[in-house]
């Protein structure tokens, strides 16, 4: 084990500055991070194990604790499972106070509320993450700290990590481009007579022999808007969509593509050209400086314009290590901060999902998901491939 | 959608007596169910594809929600996310009351609270899971019920899962068999220069290729005790050990096995020998009938007996959705619950798993991990083979 008692000089691998003034503006005194995406953006990258898979373990679940007083890096701790001591052991935490110590959610917070107790420091105001912060832990830091006011601290992070570094772009290209390579391989291997879930199968290998975490797939075939995986037999002719998300090391690619076990028809053509002319028109303003509203007016006149309107939906979102995260380029009703970004300008390396359905009852489902990031003069896609109708058997 | 107004006859996937008698011993007049594991036991294997990797989704995070209420299972409930509307679509489910609403977290529980209020019988008491009920969740559930007295649900909730049926027993057996064969392919390709990472990136795909999620590897590789992941490179004549979890439809697989760069010498068989003696020495009194004690203290001889004894760990817990469930063959020391069935007869179709391990501070990590279900004469073992030492590039 490291010897704890050597101060380390290390750099610190996120713009504490801007998280310092993120807090500031919110009144926090300290954040209690328990979420493993905030846990990996805070810790540079870092990812044990058990952030892609483990919930339960034994009659708990696991449970990372990293504790940030504002302005005070050098006081910053993470608490871990005591499995992670070999991840310590090879030296992967950049702050002195990492407690290798943890099974579950109660002993991680108790070393936790150790921590913040011997921090010396006032915590009248604590950030914490609501949807990530298990019952049982919560019960166990309100009884140790009663004086403490409790602050939803998701939005402060999650703007923190709007701006995505280059690092963090390549990686999301890599995630991008990985996922469509998949689909590719899914799509030549597709054959009449193959099950929905045969072809998930192939996918899900797919990526994962690119180093990439398979997450999940929904997958329509024929006319039939069902995307669940299940044994619907695929049938020569057949359209078949994929969206599939996932990670290359936390970073989440996001894609869907259409293959059709055939030749498309004209009107197959003429469909999938509507939901690109609308891909294409998010496109088109995105750039830093534009706002959430300038790329929704640019896709709803594409959209109106589309014969297919009435079946047709447009969404833009951001996307990083969550699914769904900042920019919030629209309102979508169930969160007081979904449509921050609209009137706000988007600065460069913004990443964005753009995606647009035809839900066609005679046709079945045409869909383009891409990812696009954004850049001081316009915007780049990332895993730009096979966006027309890709050929089923064609390798 | 399916029509909500017609009710359906279905058999409930699980033992719904045995349910209600652990809910009538712990007082529980209800349910609400909300880890992943116990989620998909009460849906009869029923596994939605964000139950193995989705934890964020926008500001919130994934939660279903099952409502039980004690011998009402034809008021029981589901609440699922949005996505999950194309498997309801598909029948998949034998409550009649499923709702598939939600985003995240508290509209998750907001509809499980309309469930609850609707349900029209007594609520004074209520099963949770407290280290898989988020923060937020848990407020809005108390706001709303404020008389309802909460309970701790766990432990009945693993009692429920501690015997497997026949079903479950072959989820585990192909868990532990695909485990092991994909370790043996991993093995194989091993040769000198090669990191452990790239060890593990062969076991990760081989896990994969043969239908399983792989979860986590940790691996050593020399006379090093450190079992993370890492660059470290692999020299000819090292001892490689591979423990591995990867879940075949949510049943985990975890066991660990020896590989060598070349021929083990008389020392290493020897240290391997003394492993296998306490492995073995574990199973010979597992049977129906036999308690906890009685396992470790036919373990505990060996151990006794063995020349490393002092660099020697054993340890056997039960297992299934969960590594580390029920039985409960010893006292941990860390929950109350510990040890529950060391004075216990243990019933056939349990399954635990027994590990021993040997930190040799000259020649290395060396551990057995194994897999083994309690029958009414003795014990099956699953993934038995591969045992002895692995030659690496051998296939």
């Amino acid at each position: 084990m490291p010897d704890h008692a050597q101060p380390r000089t290390r750099s610190i691998p996120f713009d504490a500055a801007r998280l310092d003034a993120l807090m500031e503006q919110a009144g926090l005194d300290a954040l209690v991070v328990t979420s493993k995406h905030n846990v990996q953006y805070l810790l540079g990258g870092y990812r044990f194990a058990f952030f892609d898979h483990k919930e339960a373990i034994g009659l708990s679940r696991y449970l990372p604790v990293l504790i940030y007083p504002r302005g005070r890096p050098d006081r910053a701790a993470y608490v871990a499972a005591r499995l992670e001591s070999f991840e310590h052991q090879l030296d992967r935490f950049w702050m002195e106070d990492v407690r290798t110590v943890s099974w579950g959610t109660t002993d991680a917070m108790e070393a936790a509320v150790g921590r913040l107790r011997g921090l010396g420091l006032p915590l009248r105001r604590i950030g914490i993450e609501p949807s990530f912060l298990p019952f049982d832990a919560a019960t166990l830091l309100r009884d140790a700290l009663p004086e403490t006011e409790w602050v939803d601290a998701v939005v402060p992070l999650e703007r923190l990590r709007a701006r995505k570094t280059a690092a963090e772009l390549e990686l999301l290209r890599q995630a991008s481009e990985r996922v469509v390579a998949a689909m590719q391989q899914a799509f030549a291997a597709c054959s009449p007579g193959m099950t929905k879930r045969a072809v998930v199968d192939v996918l899900r290998r797919a990526e994962v022999e690119r180093g990439l975490t398979f997450e999940y797939c929904l997958i329509t075939a024929g006319t039939s808007l069902n995307r669940a995986v299940s044994d619907q037999v695929i049938a020569a002719g057949d359209i078949v969509s994929l969206d599939s998300g996932g990670n290359y090391n936390g970073y989440i690619g996001d894609l869907c593509r259409m293959g059709v076990l055939g030749e498309p028809d004209a009107e197959l053509q003429d469909l999938l050209a509507e939901v690109e002319a609308v891909q294409q028109a998010a496109r088109r303003p995105l750039r830093a400086g534009a706002t959430g509203d300038e790329v929704y007016a640019a896709a709803e006149a594409a959209v109106a314009a589309s014969p297919n309107r009435a079946q047709m939906h447009f969404l833009a979102h951001g996307m990083g290590l969550v699914a769904h995260e900042a920019p919030r380029l629209t309102g979508c009703g169930f969160v007081p901060y979904s449509g921050f970004d609209a009137k706000r300008p988007l600065d460069a390396g913004m990443v964005v999902s753009i995606e647009t359905e035809i839900r066609h009852p005679r046709r079945g489902f045409i869909k383009l998901e891409d990812t696009v990031a954004v850049t001081t003069t316009g915007c780049e896609g990332f895993g730009d491939a096979a966006r027309g109708w890709n050929r089923a058997g064609l390798g």
